[in-house]
């Protein structure tokens, strides 16, 4: 078995682990539009190789259901009408087992494509496939925990605890002297194409912390009144806080005065070592305004990350998601992969306990719009 | 047996009877804050009996699970806290299969329960309870269209045809004098608050169509520019035209220039002959006024019901939904049914094919929005 | 000077001597769509008569603006395009000066016009015309207590103190023995299209109270907790009170724990023996089941109302706003008056301080949406 | 008389002849949110100098009227309740009349405050009143642009035409090699806290124009299908011209198959020389990448700002508004003044024909958020 076919089948395989804990039901709902069903996540995957591989490059492939493209696009304005975001909850059919039968179908045809030689073009249709499936691999993450996290018998969906990461246990400060530095990704492996071009910045004299800001330190923000003093907040932070009454990160509740918080394996008492999660980037940045300090710029981050731990948490950054100098957007519907969410959208950097293992890399490029919490978002501190 | 026990089975199997054509994922779904989701249903009429009946006066019951009251409750304030109506399809859980496990421990309960003497006060909500499901049913009916009708695949839910029914061929007016009439529920056998008291009238000389007003009928309506033309119409109903760009009733469909509509056994050529359905109050006026009639009113619908045939489509009437001279609701929770809705909504007389058999009765007010379409509505004329 | 021309002159001058008390910036704002600029009143009225008169029937009328048919139509879909409604209060031009020659434009038009022998179909216009301005004298009071009662610095319009009134020092109840009756207006003087046809009603026995609910009523209302509990409560009005967070009526504020009112003539404290004013129909009706008693019909507000009196506040009833019997709209632009309307509105019957004299009569029908308090409403209560 | 009086005065009445040309009201209205009535901006303008000076300072100064405070105050939360932003056209109180007291009020009790020696605390504020002032001396003409533009008589503001300016007849490409430049303000005259600190940024090496993009070269992506092509949009952008169905700029109107504008002096043909403006971010962007070219990011921008004529439209860059490095907010409410809107907003340079002359510099940082069109924005292309 060549690589390729390995791989496929690897990653393949990994998103259908990840819904393996699911009932039926929880494959459907959709409780905002942020989030996905899962069924939904897994078409979407599926049809991302049959539209961009199989039905241009593979001979005799036959569509499995030329309904699909419609119900399973996302969002590539090149390859024709959509389900829109919002309706994507409303739809009971394709059934569960109708999309795994649909997985089969493409799964079978893209191993027998797989074995012939392939263009480097093609390839590199099929490694994004790979990085896009990934991608989704997160998202079922996250989409399951909001759909279990937000039903009011919340269940939980496993006893594994792969939340629960191992922590630096006492913070320090990493000082970067000023200069002339390098970002972006260079080299011979995969990356998105918002990741190029490398390219020098210039950095002030920066401190950045070790460690992430812990569930104990977010509390003493929280206890000291955070959440009613305007002065952390950007005016539109402030707006989102008094308008939606949030008084704690997404997940936490107060329950006969004590915090607890749910997790993927169920309610719990928060931890006070772990890092806290689930903050938007109002509250990053609120946070880190009541601290007297601020958040990194992403040069900033890439440029410190070999000197501390990270990848368990997105981080925040203070950095706007916009083309590096240079970028160019790939011809075609690969083209609308990235650049065009390049606005009023925050940069995270690092990976979660959801990112599957080799995807991310210190020159990636996560980002967000700012009040969005439900990802495994974390802070930390520069100055 | 006795016919309590016997009747409950009966209609607890019907509830369960529509939804075996179903997926899984059909269950869980809510397109629209009216539809419902099909498992809320079979939990929401379980929990009516199980709150008002066992709970309160079944011996040593023990409730099935605290969480679903907070789940299932539909609009009772009096008992207590509720999911918000928008949220039901956003909940995966409890499954279909805990739903079910609810239904046959409340109706292994309720056996034991009916078995006993019962007071006549309990015995009138038991009765309550069945009408309450049968209620049920036909909202099984016409959510299950509105799920699968918006599925961009249109699947069938069977292929029994239901909704066809038999039609008069020939149309004809029917003449009333004018004077003193009465109406209004009197008798023995149970009926819903909203039907008493029995009291007198006075009716103007009127006319009113032996049936209902057909497709054939509404194409020429369309065809004339019904949807075009303001004056046919309420000015809320106009904005709603123009605001929501409609063009047909709900579940038309024009495919090549031939209409189509989508049915409970899948997508068909319209026929003709068959009643225009899934019209909305706005719709049916403006089809009168085209034609220069007028609906009935509820009272004028009464007094001549028996003499045309009815009972297979909601007929809009005339009428505002308000209390009849000396309404009274009952106390507590159950006092809630119907006097809370008596505002903004307008009375719909007969019976759709939806209808469980024997449930409704030519003294039966049942009443909706004057925008809403889904439920299996129709048009007769008066003049 | 011929009658209409007198009647004419003094209905006009009415309209300006209402707007007299304002500031130029008075007649500008729209603070809800609801409520129109005073200048707006001013100039649509005047496009009435420019119209639907002097444009099709005065020989050799020089239309004033062109432009001003889309500034100043309503809601006549017959005559064109319009600026929506809630537009109204973003136009700074015309200016006051501007919409002030537009009437003495259209003054000294009408008043030739007027000079001339008519057909009895104009003069059907120009009285229509008369009590379509009169309608809006009404609208300027209340639109301006809108307007500056919801200004912070709360202005006073003037100092007559017109909202308060005589009223029946003693409570007691009209009875009404049942049988036919008949209601609608019969005669030779103008009414509306939707007060015919004069017909039979037959009407169960009833009592009807001789005055109108008073702020001291309404206070214990308030202080019972009727803005807390649901029960008496439509499920939309209930809604409506959440949403809203409304605790008292409209224009009552509750200062150092003492109610005050903001009247036409600045902030009082409240005076319990005036009829309580500014509730909607949710409120009249939520007020009429914590006292155990009801709203009457239109029908029995009319046949009881030469019993009692009347005619300082707007009653509401609890009628849906319906056609009569036999009820048929105009041709034409004039057909738009009133049919259209008929539908989730409310009849009141009698009349308000805010009413010019003549205006209304016993078979009057006025109608508002449920939610809404800003004209001068206030509550009878039958049995 | 000093130099701080002496500017006080001519700041403050040109405030005043900006709104020479008004009538009473178009002081008035407000037809969306992000335009303010211009008596606001002249009550708040003033408020300012009382709030910040006078009352805190300034020895028994009497306060206007308090009540104005609550009127007049924008977004400082450090400083009490305001009117929402949304509610300002609502207000015809206090008069136009009465703002210009008021202005006369604080003007006197300024001058004499003026007079008296200064700690250099004290005057920074003054001075930061001054920009405050010419800030909304910009939006004063924006606003009025806007209110004049809406309505549908399109009244003309003046016959100046000062919207016209000259251009660059010959479009060439300055080119700027790589390194490390500077960035920021420094020196010793006024600066907002936003340009601060001056510090190092690194440019890969780049092409920028010497001249604003033309209406004729716009109207050449116009005529392409610039508005019908997603391919040159954010998806944010793809989304606001799909919902707000946009095919051309602001202000833009298509008569008889040739394009207008309306100006400040009315509308006219479009001038194909003139630079397009009233375009937003997406436009702006949309528009470079049809040319196969990009916006300048801010640091370009004014690393370039000498060797190009700049001035008289502000020009989008595709740098986000954000701190520069040791970016510190002052203490108090003056710290409110920027730091709190650095989120999803992007970064202006240059200076319109709205701004005050000695306003804006080579520094000087503008923003506004992706969708906004009404100020006086344009293009400049880099590569």
């Amino acid at each position: 078995m060549n690589d390729l076919r390995s791989s496929y089948k690897t990653i393949r395989q990994h998103s259908e682990a990840i819904c393996k804990p699911l009932k039926t039901e929880d494959y459907v709902v959709q409780p905002v539009a942020d989030v996905s069903p899962p069924k939904w996540h897994l078409g979407h995957t599926t049809w991302f190789f049959e539209t961009f591989l199989l039905k241009p490059y593979a001979k005799d492939y036959q569509e499995f259901d030329p309904a699909f493209n419609f119900v399973f696009n996302s969002y590539y304005e090149s390859v024709g009408a959509r389900v829109i975001r919002t309706d994507r909850g409303n739809l009971s059919r394709p059934t569960v087992d109708e999309v795994y039968s649909y997985r089969r179908y493409v799964d079978d045809a893209m191993d027998v494509f797989l074995s012939n030689e392939l263009s480097p073009e093609i390839e590199a249709v099929v490694i994004l496939g790979f990085n896009h499936e990934q991608q989704h691999q997160e998202l079922l993450y996250t989409d399951i925990k909001y759909i279990l996290g937000h039903n009011p018998l919340l269940p939980a969906y496993d006893d594994k605890g792969i939340e629960n990461i191992a922590v630096e246990q006492n913070e320090s400060w990493i000082s970067i002297e000023e200069g002339v530095y390098e970002m972006g990704f260079a080299g011979d492996g995969f990356c998105f194409d918002n990741e190029l071009q490398r390219h020098k910045v210039y950095l002030q004299p920066y401190h950045i912390c070790n460690r992430l800001v812990t569930n104990a330190a977010y509390l003493q923000f929280i206890n000291a009144g955070g959440y009613n003093n305007f002065r952390y907040w950007h005016a539109e932070g402030w707006e989102w806080v008094k308008n939606r009454k949030v008084i704690a990160p997404l997940y936490w509740f107060l329950i006969n005065d004590e915090w607890h918080y749910y997790t993927l394996s169920g309610l719990q008492k928060i931890d006070p070592q772990q890092p806290v999660t689930h903050i938007n980037y109002f509250e990053a940045t609120a946070f880190a305004a009541w601290k007297g300090a601020r958040l990194p710029t992403e040069a900033e981050w890439e440029v410190a990350a070999t000197k501390f731990v990270w990848g368990q948490r997105w981080e925040w950054t203070e950095s706007a998601y916009l083309p590096y100098p240079d970028f160019s957007k790939a011809e075609g519907a690969i083209g609308e992969y990235n650049g065009k969410f390049m606005v009023n959208q925050m940069v995270l950097r690092g990976a979660s306990v959801a990112t599957p293992e080799g995807h991310s890399r210190i020159t990636y490029r996560n980002f967000f719009q700012t009040h969005l919490q439900w990802q495994f978002t974390g802070i930390r501190l520069a100055r």
